[in-house]
């Protein structure tokens, strides 16, 4: 059997055309399916809210899918809807992770860095 | 019931003080414990074997905790043992993701940046 497919929600710090991710929100995956993923409103407007009093920006989606680390043709819908969101895939076959942003219309990849803190 | 701590290995890129994150492998938590964990020897020999087929450097630990997104002294324990490996902690409590090195003996906290490629 294959597990759920997982979701998240990014948040962290967006500028000059990258992110900084500090915070994680794992919600239940509504649909409970190993091939397709859905966020309760609910749980988004929730974690919206408290990201902002957080003072944080919404970054992106994260989710797991059984194929590679790349954006499926359902996931290409979804980037549609959430304009520029980054889109975090995981790999549940071979662990592989990547981030997508759709710019005009492209799907372009992105770099996942941990760096030393320059202040 | 607080949930199992989960835990993985990163693999990638090291350079020049950074890492670039590309394999995410979730192990079991061999302690099934909501406030450690342990990967089997056996896992992590595993994932190094496919990681070095697949030309990929191990970058660090990832886990989850109970508490705010820092070391623990056992995560500082770990720390030490593990040498320059970058540990991602997410906080089960809040959320937060931080990421921090052990250099020179002294914690240094690290930034997760997703940026556009840049080649």
């Amino acid at each position: 059997m294959q597990p759920v497919e997982a979701c998240a929600m990014l948040f962290g710090r967006l500028s000059h055309g990258e992110a900084v991710v500090e915070k994680i929100d794992f919600a239940p995956n509504k649909l409970q399916s190993p091939v397709r993923f859905e966020i309760d409103p609910a749980e988004v407007a929730a974690a919206f809210t408290e990201a902002e009093e957080d003072g944080l920006d919404f970054v992106g989606l994260f989710h797991s899918h059984p194929a590679p680390a790349a954006p499926s043709s359902i996931d290409l819908k979804g980037m549609r809807l959430w304009g520029n969101a980054l889109w975090l895939i995981l790999s549940s076959t071979d662990g592989k992770l990547a981030a997508y942003q759709l710019m005009e219309d492209k799907v372009e990849e992105a770099t996942i860095r941990i760096e030393k803190h320059t202040v």
